[in-house]
């Protein structure tokens, strides 16, 4: 397929790009670098320098003979973004465009307005020029998992029926987030699902969990294919942090109880989920929603899972609970279906002991590039 | 109390704000004149002409001998509105600082993309604002009935118990609007809610339904002091629309079979629904949510009552069907809660044929204003 990957310099944007290029897709990718600017404004660069995207691209081409196309462009900027969707003429366009972090979404008046703005407006954009240039477009846009927040009902893929006084009908599932940012999230699915109904628009939404990982086949090819991995509390997810910390004997800091819940999925599988979701696109004016998780686990088990292949490997882990900077339940009920993406086909990477070994070995021959500072700075929600 | 009220040169902010004032409020307005900059830019201006809002400031004192603190600004502009927080120490904010129409929002990118930065820019301040400069100062937006849809269940006032697999949680109702500003609407309620949880903002949403109405007590007491009154496709609302199409016989234009039904209120209530809703604020922490109609009407319903008084005062009034430009069902189930308002001491001005016809006297007065290329231009939501 013709897909064009919007923030395909990040985390799980060049990635997915290598491994759609890998699987015969033609891929355009197009960032702002607003990560990457972020970092360097915050003082939390990546563990590792990572080239640029345009020496990225030229890179892969070297390495695996094929062409990814590139752009460099902000994505709020309409007629940048017309103008990709007019050239490429995008069957899928995947939407990982937007600022990703709920800590960085708290910290300031100034972070909050542009993950609003950036988040919605990317958004916009991307209806508008689907709606304009390329009308059969399939948008598969990242969502979270949090923006069900911790509800005490089961938690459905997106959809729920509800009876009311002997009527009944169907809506998205009542979301309520605990995060700015995840918020937005929240946001974007209500304009999605706006222009999907009236435009007949196509549209998939990819309510995924922390995502965790350093390596996928495509990044261990050669070392200027590495992802941008964050280790610092902004925009490292949690158990990539914990492997970090463990390293360089910095406490596992557990907010609170512990007992929050989540749905966690490895790197590979997020790659996968993306690309099972753009093969299966919804009939125009329709909204698919699946849970991108594979498991879940309490911050505790998370922890302990972490701190158990850490001791493993010689290093003095410890746990330490701290007052949670964060508004949210401690404990709670959870229990998310995602059967969606395993019904496509996913076969899910377990976060095993093997796969925790693996993630070490790699941060370990790091060592001396993690900078402590950057690890927390306790951002507060209140 | 000392009231900020936000959109104070608009169809309701001016009559708030007279209002308010002649019931010993001390009361601050701001405005950007986003509405009569729009409305000259896309030649529909209203069927008056209206001083700005520092003359009218100045009228008002002459008039009543009260004073109406101004401030020309963008409240999308956060030290603009940080400031009017940090020097007035409002205990109560009325914001209607939203571009508020629904046909607008779909005429082009352009004007979409306004609508969302303006409706969210300008409510995130909002409660960054109240967050920095006066934390107990209480919200009352103007939300709209239009977020609810039309629901094949029962709408009750913004909030729902659900009981799913044997567990029940509360959460706000579904919503799915019909445009895009509607959308909006759904936003900005989710963004206040998570910052009234998160900070203990307290929060009151008015979901309001089209208002109708020319005069109110302050607005009757000199020509100067009249409200701002569009009759067009983009700004008008639809029961003025239809009084204006009749005086100067141009059909009442029925979009399709005419079975949408909506909920209706005159604008007298809409000033008293404000003011009960300010005095009676919820909780640090908490959103209450008021349905802010007085009684339903199809557009059927609704074009054969200004039809039945337009006749009996004279004029040849037609009504016709045309092809919907919007998406949206033509006949559906409607059943909404509109109690607790009238709980809080809401006595409703009802649509009865005295006040079409005194509506009637007022723009009859106006016919040579009336520009009847204003009135329609057919935005379509496809």
């Amino acid at each position: 397929m013709r897909v064009l990957i919007l923030g395909g310099d990040g985390y799980l944007g060049w990635p997915t790009a290598m491994a759609f290029s890998d699987r015969q897709h033609e891929v355009m990718v197009a960032d702002n670098y607003l990560r990457r600017n972020l970092s360097r404004q915050h003082d939390v660069e990546p563990l590792w320098p990572v080239p640029n995207l345009l020496e990225r691209v030229r890179v892969w081409k070297e390495v695996s003979g094929r062409t990814i196309h590139a752009r460099i462009g902000d994505c709020c900027d309409y007629h940048f973004l017309a103008d990709l969707f007019a050239e490429f003429q995008p069957e899928a366009v995947i939407h990982y465009a937007e600022q990703p972090s709920a800590p960085f979404s708290m910290l300031n008046h100034e972070s909050a307005r542009l993950t609003l703005n950036n988040n919605l407006q990317s958004t916009q954009n991307i209806a508008w020029a689907i709606h304009q240039h390329a009308p059969a477009c399939h948008i598969v846009k990242l969502g979270t998992m949090g923006v069900y927040g911790t509800p005490n009902i089961d938690i459905e893929e997106g959809w729920l029926e509800i009876e009311h006084k002997g009527r009944k009908d169907s809506f998205l599932f009542p979301r309520q987030a605990s995060s700015f940012y995840h918020t937005t999230k929240i946001q974007d699915t209500d304009m999605l699902w706006f222009y999907a109904r009236t435009w007949g628009l196509r549209v998939t939404d990819l309510q995924q969990g922390p995502v965790y990982g350093l390596e996928t086949d495509q990044t261990i090819q050669d070392d200027r294919l590495g992802t941008i991995f964050h280790y610092d509390e902004l925009f490292g997810t949690v158990l990539n942090r914990f492997v970090v910390q463990s390293v360089v004997g910095y406490p596992l800091t557990v907010y609170g109880k512990g007992g929050q819940t989540r749905g966690y999925i490895n790197i590979r599988d997020t790659i996968a989920c993306v690309e099972l979701a753009m093969l299966n696109p919804p009939d125009a004016g329709e909204l698919n929603i699946y849970n991108q998780v594979t498991e879940t686990f309490s911050v505790n088990e998370l922890a302990e899972k972490v701190a158990k292949v850490g001791r493993q490997r010689g290093h003095a882990v410890e746990i330490r609970s701290i007052e949670n900077p964060r508004v949210e339940k401690e404990e709670h009920y959870y229990n998310p279906t995602y059967s969606g993406l395993k019904e496509l086909g996913l076969e899910p990477h377990y976060l095993t002991d093997a796969v925790l070994d693996r993630m070490f070995a790699v941060v370990e021959q790091h060592r001396d590039s993690i900078a402590e500072h950057k690890i927390f700075r306790g951002v507060q929600w209140k």
